[in-house]
C-alpha cells in the first residue's frame, strides 16, 4: 500500500467521522454496481438501505432491469462520480469490467471476486481495492439479493502494493457500515486461505462422493449405510459445478499445494493405520477434535452465546417442538443445526442462544423431558 | 451360510408366524444382553417394549444396576435359555464375551461391534450370526438409551460360511420387529463398505482439520474465513477419539485400501487441477453433484417426500418462525437442515415432509413472504 496525496485527503472527507453529516443532507452518496447479479444486488440493496443513490448495469438488459425493480438499484448505466464502484461479474470479464470502472470513473473501485491474485496482478492502479464478500445464498441472481447479506459475514479485502491507503480505509468504512467483518490481507494470502478452507475442502468432498458413488455402483448397499457423517462430508458436493470451474483455474497454484498437502497427511494417516500406532492415531483425532470444536460458529461472541444441545428421539414434530419451545420462552435461536451422530441417523439439536437465555431453555427443556446438555463457547 | 438341522427345526418354532402366539401368552420371550451401555440398553429397552423378559450383565456394576433402574433390563445376571443374546461390548472384549455367551448357553447369539470381519474369522459356530445396528446417539451409557433407537436404521448381519440359515432368519424377524432395516452381507464386504461410507470419511474430516489448524496458527485469519462447507465437512472430527483407535485397528486393511483411493482421485483431481482441464474437471464436480443430490436421505421413501427449501435471512426467530409456521397449518417435519452456502454462513432451510403436505407449506411459507422451493426426491 503506498499513500497518494491528493487522493486520500479527497477521500478522507466522507470517512466515518463526516458520515452521519453527508447522510443527513439532501444529497445522497453514489454508488455503482457493474454486474446486478445476486451479489451486486444485495450490496445494492444494502447501500440503497443506508440512503445511498445506487447506479447499476448489467450485460444482461433482464437482468438490470429486474433489479431495478426489485429495488436493487436506483437507475440504470454509469455514474462517472460515483464514490465507490463494485464489479461483481463473473471472473473471467473480472479483469476488463474494472480496468473499464477505473477509466470511467475518479472514485474507489472495489471487486467481489472469490480468488484475488491473478486480477490483483493484472490492475495496478491505486483507487483500485480488491474484495471478496464471504457470503452468498442458494438462489441465483438477484431475486436472491438481500440488504442484510453482508451482516456479519467477512469481506475481505486484500490491498497489492499499488493501493492507495486512503482508498482502502474509505471502503473499510463502508462496508463496516452494510455489517461486514472487514479482514484485511494480501491477495496471495487470501488465496492460500480459501483454497485450505473452501476450495480443497470442495474438491475433497467431490472426489469422496465419486468414489463412494462407483463403489455403490458395484455394490448396491454402500449408500444405504452412508449416515449423518457422510452426508455432512459431502453436501457441498451438491453445489453448482459451474463456479468452481472458473476458482480452480484461477486459484491453481495454491489448490494445488493445499491437495499436495492434504494428501501427504493422508498417507501419513494410512502409514498411522497400517501400522498400528494408536498414539499416532489418537494424536491426530486429539488434535483435530480440539480444533474443530474450537472452531468459531457464525457472529459468535463467544462471551454472550452458549451451545444446548438436545438429543431428538426420532420421532414425529420433535424440531418443531424445541424450536416452539425456546419461542415460548422467548428464547432467540441463532443458529441450529442437527448434529448426526457418527452412525445412524439419530441426532442432537444443537441451538445456539444467549448466555443469558441458556438457563431457562434448560429448564423449559428438562420440563418436557428432554435432556439437553450445555457447552460453552470459548 | 449352512443348514443345521435339529438346531433349524427348533427356531422355527419361534419365527414370525408364531410371534403373536408367543407374545399372548403368559411366557415372554427371553433375551439376553452382555453390556448393557448405549447400544445394549436400547436393545433391551426396545425388546422390553416388545414383550421380551431381558436378562442383562455387565463388567461395571454400576452400569448393570442402572440398567435396571432404567427400565432397560428386567433383571441382572445370565439367562442360559435366552433365546437372543446381544453381545453389545467394546471392540476389545467382542471375541471373548461371543465365545462365553455361545459356551454359556443354547441361543442363537450376535454382536453389535462395528468391524465385522474379525471377529467373524475368529468365532466359528453355527449359532453366531454377527451384526452392527448402524445407530447411535452423542450421549454415551444407558443413561442415552432408547427403546425407538434402532426404528429405520440399518442393522447389517453378516453371517459367516459357519453361520446357520436357521439363526440368520430368526434374528432377522426379530430385528425386524424391531423397526430395523435389516441388510445381509458378507463380514468383509461390510467392513469395506463401512471403510467408505464411515471410516475414511472420519480420517480425511480429521485431516483437514488439521491442515487447517496448523495453518491458522502461522495465519490468524484463516478460521474467520472458514464458512458453513468447512464446518459441515469437518463436524465429524469433533467426535470422541477412543471408539477410532478400535475401529483403524480392527479395519486396517479395508481402511489403507479405501485410503489409497482417495488419494489417488484426489492426486488425479490434483493434475486436472494443474493442467487447467476444465472439462475433466466439470466430469468429476457434475458426477459428485448428481450422485450427492440422490443420496438416500434417512428413512426415505423417496415416492412420499418432498424436499422444501426456504432460503432464510440471518434474522431473529426464523427458524423457530418456520418450524411453528409448519405446525401451524399441520405439517410434519421429517428432518430438517441448514444448507450453508459455500461461502459465507447464509441458509437455506431444508425441511422435509409429507408430499401431501408439501403443496400447504409452500403456500404458507409464500403467504408469509419466504421464497420456498421444492424438490422431490428421485
Amino acid at each position: 500500500m503506498k499513500r497518494f496525496g491528493p487522493f486520500t485527503l479527497r477521500l478522507c472527507r466522507t470517512e466515518t467521522a463526516t458520515l452521519r453529516h453527508v447522510s443527513s443532507t439532501a444529497v445522497p452518496r453514489r454508488a455503482q454496481i457493474a454486474g446486478t447479479g445476486l451479489i451486486g444486488g444485495s450490496i445494492g440493496k444494502a447501500l440503497r438501505a443506508r440512503g445511498w443513490f445506487v447506479t447499476g448495469r448489467d450485460v444482461a438488459d433482464a437482468n438490470q432491469s429486474m433489479a431495478l425493480e426489485l429495488g436493487a438499484i436506483d437507475r440504470v448505466g454509469v455514474d462517472p462520480d460515483a464514490e465507490i464502484t463494485f464489479v461483481a461479474v463473473p471472473a473471467g470479464h473480472l479483469g476488463a469490467e474494472v480496468a473499464r470502472s477505473l477509466a470511467d470513473g475518479s472514485g474507489v473501485v472495489t471487486d467481489t471476486g472469490s480468488v484475488k491474485s491473478r486480477v490483483a496482478a493484472e490492475i495496478n492502479d491505486p483507487r483500485y481495492v480488491p474484495g471478496h464478500p464471504m457470503a452468498g445464498s442458494e438462489q441465483d441472481g438477484v431475486a436472491g439479493a438481500d440488504a442484510e447479506m453482508f451482516v456479519g459475514a467477512v469481506w475481505a479485502l486484500t490491498p497489492t502494493e499499488e493501493t492507495d491507503d486512503g482508498a482502502l480505509h474509505h471502503l473499510q468504512a463502508v462496508l463496516a457500515a452494510l455489517g461486514a467483518d472487514v479482514v484485511t490481507m494480501t491477495p496471495e494470502r487470501h488465496d492460500g486461505l480459501v483454497a485450505v478452507v473452501s476450495h480443497v475442502p470442495h474438491l475433497t468432498a467431490a472426489s469422496l462422493m465419486c468414489l463412494a458413488d462407483d463403489r455403490a455402483e458395484a455394490d448396491a448397499p454402500l449408500l444405504r449405510l452412508a449416515a449423518g457423517g457422510f452426508r455432512d462430508m459431502t453436501r457441498v458436493a451438491a453445489g453448482h459445478p459451474g463456479i468452481w470451474l472458473d476458482i480452480c483455474d484461477e486459484n491453481r497454484a495454491a489448490i494445488v499445494s493445499v491437495i499436495d498437502e492434504l494428501v501427504e497427511r493422508l498417507s501419513d494417516v494410512r502409514t498411522v493405520v497400517a501400522s498400528g500406532d494408536r498414539q499416532k492415531l489418537s494424536d491426530v483425532l486429539v488434535k483435530a477434535r480440539r480444533a474443530r470444536t474450537n472452531l468459531p460458529s457464525k457472529y459468535v461472541r463467544p462471551y454472550d452465546l452458549i451451545e444446548v444441545r438436545v438429543p431428538i428421539p426420532d420421532r414425529k414434530g420433535q424440531i418443531a417442538a424445541i424450536t416452539m419451545l425456546a419461542a415460548d420462552c422467548d428464547v432467540n435461536v441463532t443458529d441450529i443445526e442437527v448434529a448426526h451422530s457418527t452412525e445412524g441417523e439419530r441426532g442432537v439439536l444443537v441451538l445456539l442462544v444467549a448466555l443469558s437465555d441458556g438457563d431457562r431453555l434448560v429448564a423449559a427443556l428438562e420440563s418436557k423431558g428432554y435432556h439437553p446438555t450445555t457447552r460453552k463457547l470459548a
